[in-house]
């Protein structure tokens, strides 16, 4: 029966698995936002069904839609994929889902962190995001998971990764903004983060990419392979403005030690050429005053690293790129065990975001 | 992976278990529609949630509430039963669920039947019943379920009865009205019934009760204890309109044998005196043009058949009437092996059905 816990994950030995350890499924949202999303949102809808499918070859994926939505995403979706009737603000299951945790005896259950929409009313993407928080109960309902509730503590999903084995690499930009958690300080941010993930080291970034519209989510510059082994954005560009971030970056990560005492690893995967938004791709946005202005040249930071691992599988962003093949190439050999499938996802870009932001992995028992 | 099959249950070995069977859980529906139930539908609510405690002290109780009532459904209802979010115009779940059924492995498999209101625009309830028609597939997709689709034949699951053993107790009024499914006849409904829910014996009522807005659901009349054994709704006074129902009911299955060729047995439950609406009652229930016009006088069937079997209990209704000691004590006596606990659903009741209408089991695999 889904229960409110009271205790923490780390009292009750529960850790944030790392995203290569093995699922049960896949969670995505199905995007509707007329104000995000062009031309009523049928492109985006396009590309995270192409997503969702791609998943699917691999392991279980469900989608979360409105009332609105459910007949027609149910009608052209393939059977294997599970929709449910999921409302939302906008569709960045990452950030607006649970983050799953187990303990070592398999079981599961989730984290219902506190949420305002990247930033509430000083920066934020939009208001109100009153259904986006009901989502991560929603998901939990569903699968029958016990939850701790820890709603005062603002976190998205693509603000941390992890190991598994007790490493957490994140950014000061996002989690010590004063949008997000004005009254705590970084050492109580460590506790909460400890506390529920189960980390014992917390390694910190600076920035997070210029352009990011989340205040620098720690998921466009690093990914975790396997403990141990990260994957970083790359640039060898002195005058790409993502370069001084991403030298910084790759500066701390390669001096640190992880959680167990290991040097990391780290594997440059070069960026594609950033995102100018067009007068063709904002011209059938609504305006409206209550969110983001998406406007001919508005730039959107993207990479390749923010990619979805998921059972047996890597699906990786492609642009029309010169560096697609390159990105393809060096991914896939940091993945010997798994195919690396690629998914043109400009339209998800134009959004703010990319495959690892709209996904959110529930692990197996 | 959920899917719609082409072949039928029975030629895959499917049936419709009793009630009496053992359950995964039950799903139920949040009544909200303010020109069914009175007063903002709250006091309904406070009924329909009072069943889903009393059966959640015994399985698992799912309610599907719609978006806008997501949040406070939350708050009031106890952590053990799960919330999920679920469209629908109203809150039969009996009529608008899907039926489920087994396999001898113990798979359980949904059929997704039509659904047009009970009658569609000629003597329906209401319109539209858009949202109805998807709550049988959202069902099934949150449990991974399987489905037949049959949606070509309009069914609803309180007209009809079955023993789990082949058996099946319908009315010609309710199935063969014209307002359902004018283009099959009786041996074709009889072959879909037999297909479907893997039937060997169907066994034909004449009438459902007077004042039943379902068009003469079985469900009023007669329940099955466990094979071989029936409740039947009752009464002595010859003055009573629902008398020669009943009675023609009493004869028709006095004398009939079941598909496994045992002679019935059958214990009268007095019925309740049947409910007037009171001027109260009828003050705060919206008028709408689309829906069943509900004034003073309204004459309502109720009946205490209408309950509904659970793993180790049985849920009966109250009205505060003469005879809701004699109908406790009766079907207590009915069901040695459960505990038999009463609930006061005058306020369901006033919608138009009873607990056995807002609640579909789902068989244990």
């Amino acid at each position: 029966m889904p229960k409110g816990l009271k205790s923490t994950p780390q009292s009750d030995g529960f850790r944030m698995p790392g995203e290569f350890e093995w699922h049960e499924g896949t969670w995505m949202l199905w995007p509707t936002r007329t104000d995000t999303w062009r031309l009523g949102a049928k492109p985006a809808q396009e590309a995270f069904a192409k997503v969702a499918k791609a998943i699917s070859g691999f392991e279980p994926v469900t989608i979360g839609v409105t009332a609105s939505q459910y007949e027609h995403v149910r009608s052209i979706l393939p059977e294997e994929i599970r929709v449910v009737e999921l409302s939302s603000n906008d569709a960045w299951m990452r950030d607006i889902g649970p983050i799953f945790i187990k303990n070592d005896y398999g079981e599961v259950r989730g984290i219902n962190w506190g949420f305002n929409a990247w930033g509430g009313l000083s920066g934020g993407l939009y208001y109100p995001w009153d259904q986006d928080m009901q989502v991560k109960i929603k998901v939990l309902e569903i699968e029958w998971k016990d939850r701790y509730d820890c709603r005062h503590v603002i976190l998205e999903g693509g603000s941390i990764v992890v190991d598994g084995e007790g490493t957490l690499i994140t950014t000061e930009q996002c989690l010590l903004h004063p949008n997000r958690n004005p009254n705590l300080n970084k050492v109580e941010i460590e506790r909460y983060l400890m506390e529920y993930l189960n980390v014992q080291k917390i390694i910190w970034l600076k920035h997070g990419l210029i352009n990011d519209e989340t205040d620098g989510h720690v998921d466009e510059i690093v990914a975790f392979i396997r403990p141990g082994v990260v994957a970083i954005s790359w640039t060898d560009d002195p005058d790409d403005p993502q370069y001084p971030i991403l030298h910084a970056a790759y500066e701390i990560l390669s001096v640190i030690q992880d959680a167990r005492g290991r040097q990391l690893e780290i594997h440059q995967i070069p960026i594609p050429q950033q995102i100018l938004l067009t007068e063709e791709e904002t011209r059938f946005i609504d305006r409206t005053y209550s969110s983001y202005q998406r406007d001919k040249g508005l730039q959107i930071a993207v990479t390749y690293v923010n990619f979805y691992i998921c059972n047996g599988a890597v699906i990786i962003p492609a642009y029309g790129d010169a560096n697609d093949c390159k990105a393809l190439e060096r991914i896939t050999q940091l993945f010997p065990e798994r195919k690396v499938l690629q998914v043109h996802t400009r339209e998800i870009a134009l959004g703010g975001g990319n495959i690892h932001c709209i996904t959110q992995q529930q692990p197996a028992p």
